[in-house]
């Protein structure tokens, strides 16, 4: 036979990748303590996870974990449809509902899962996805895997939003970007995409992964802060695993959406629906975050005093206000040998490098969170000052 | 604008299910136990949770659960490759590689993230992807996402496979079947279909989530229980929300492979890592699934006593050897009358309709566990007795 190998060619690839200097390399992290990790004999202070308001190793989420295991045991052992349901799962979606100001939530056991069901729900073939070209790989792959017509708009333009809805003015459209942009750290211009969509009659969906629990008083995330409601947003996805420290995701919205979701989103119904123990764990997660307030205050001057002491550095900044604070150092070699270079002296801060950025916006994504100390943010700045300060040009 | 609206046509959809009697409706479970569970104040014995050895309450699982929570937190914090892979992680990868006789796995949070993954990395546009029409839907999401060239060929029918292969043969192919058949409860060809993709010079790929732990004198499950190693199904997959009573999923395979998932799985890149104590309390699970032979012998036992009763009865049997032993009743509303009936005597057994399985084979989807008596079989079939009992044609 002459067919070439899928195998091969994967491994070639890699191999390329290697060639390049775009090897991905996994490490094993032996133990997490708030912000320190320890890892391979050494401890190292990180400033990569997304665990924003330092939940993930809270107290009160282990302790609901483990009462909720105690009664439920661990596996849910069926799909929602299919028995899969327990009152820890009901409970987490009215909590969710509630916080964000929609009529229902569904969870998902992933961001990914929810963003490829929403969109394989509600997209046909020949429908409109009008993105954001900084949207996360799930949110381009949802439209691909819904067969709709994917355009995409210059980061953060809703002028070129505008154009690519124009395009195709009678298609059913969806158009959907990040609240908080994952690599970026900045906004979309909500309340601009808002209009345009209202004015164009598409339906608006925002993935507020890296917003909610950090933005809005109470951490209602994104939408919220710009004013959006439902009407507004008909579709908002967040995920449980970054500033709420679990895992999962859900998807907010009217009761007829989400029953849509329930009838039709293929990642809802064909999965096993998550440990009902973690949904527990979440739900104390989400009164945290309502409650304490100073977790938010706090990562909030964190970031301030990074932005300001990176400033006066003159280390290249991203106009991010939110806990991702990436600086940006362009070729990949470049970010790889900063982010060594901060592991020698402590820090574990990853080299963000493509395809996940576009060529030449290699970057150390940094991020912030409640869990980290004044003098730790201090302590990476003089570091930075000395592995990625500006260089002649 | 003349635009159609997104949500207005998903609502539509609902209400249309709705009139063909197939709405799927939410259930709340309160409480589980056992396969005992509690819902609207009433206890049910459920036959259709995916818990077959009886492992998802398990004191061991909990307990591994709850020392790794107190060690490590609730969530993980990031993608694997950013800060999220945690020793525990790394030690559930390595038994699970041991255990299906591969060189190496790879955690996903889901099934459907695993399988996506997998097709993503391997396959492109133009390559040819030959999938049995009776695959999970992942599976054929899968190949949707990758853009490859989707054949499906009739349940089991290698010869079909065989002219789904020469229809492209010289096209880099996967060819990806169910081991168990999730609907159906019977194992596919597997040794057949290994000879055939050695031949075609296809790529085999396995989905074995309802055979781990359940096929097999260790529940290695359906590719080693046919004799097949990892040159003869290079790409094996299965989850560990079923048997193993936990979350989550595996691919396990070579180590190049592998190491190509982690550079190009997107689904295993853009991520959270699943929990920590997750991954602990899987661990131990698949210790116990090791050790306890009597749980795949009594569940073995429960499923000839089932099928036996059954066939005396003149139950519409279908040809399966595992746990899931589907009565098949033709249309929707048939079969959800008998699954309402048995509500009625204290069962919960899930109809399951179009489009789930295809039209006019509407079924009771009847799992069988080792949490199961043989009392508690002896009522399932008396009740069925009453409820599903051969009616004049």
């Amino acid at each position: 036979m002459t067919r070439p190998s899928l195998t091969e060619r994967l491994a070639r690839h890699s191999a390329e990748r290697a060639q390049a200097g775009l090897l991905r390399r996994l490490r094993t992290i032996d133990h997490a303590d708030g912000a320190w990790v320890h890892s391979a004999g050494r401890r190292l202070l990180a400033f990569c996870t997304n665990d924003y308001l330092g939940l993930a190793q809270h107290p009160t989420l282990v302790a609901a974990l483990k009462k909720a295991a105690d009664e439920s045991g661990v596996g849910s052992g069926s799909a929602h449809l299919i028995g899969g349901h327990r009152r820890e799962h009901a409970a987490l979606e009215e909590a969710l509902a509630e916080w964000t100001g929609r009529e229902r939530a569904l969870l998902f056991s992933t961001g990914y899962m929810a963003n490829l069901g929403v969109m394989q729900a509600l997209l046909q073939r020949d429908d409109l996805c009008v993105q954001d070209k900084l949207n996360h790989a799930c949110l381009l792959d949802g439209a691909q895997l819904a067969g709709a017509t994917l355009r995409r708009y210059p980061h953060a333009d809703v002028d070129g939003a505008a154009r690519q809805l124009a395009s195709q003015g009678d298609a059913a459209a969806l158009l959907a970007t990040d609240g908080v942009f994952s690599m970026d750290g900045d906004i979309a211009p909500l309340g601009e995409l808002a209009g345009l969509c209202r004015r164009e009659g598409a339906t608006f969906m925002v993935d507020d992964a890296h917003g909610l629990g950090v933005l809005g008083p109470q951490g209602e995330g994104s939408v919220t802060t710009a004013g959006l409601g439902q009407d507004d947003v008909p579709v908002l996805m967040a995920t449980l695993g970054k500033a709420l420290g679990c895992s999962g995701a859900f998807v907010a919205g009217s009761a007829a959406l989400i029953e849509g979701l329930v009838q039709s989103a293929r990642t809802y119904i064909y999965t096993t629906a998550m440990p009902p123990a973690l949904a527990a764990a979440t739900l104390a997660a989400v009164k945290l975050t309502l409650t304490e307030d100073w977790r938010r205050e706090k990562l909030q001057a964190l970031i301030a005093r990074f932005r300001h002491g990176a400033s006066q550095l003159g280390l290249p900044l991203m106009p991010s206000p939110t806990a991702i604070q990436p600086l940006l150092l362009g070729d990949a070699q470049t970010a790889l040998d900063a982010s060594k270079a901060l592991e020698q002296q402590g820090f574990l801060v990853t080299a963000i490098r493509p395809p996940t950025v576009p060529q030449g916006k290699s970057r150390l994504r940094i991020t912030l969170s409640a869990a980290h100390e004044e003098a730790d943010v201090d302590r990476l700045l003089e570091a930075l000052s000395r592995v990625a300060a500006p260089r002649p040009v």
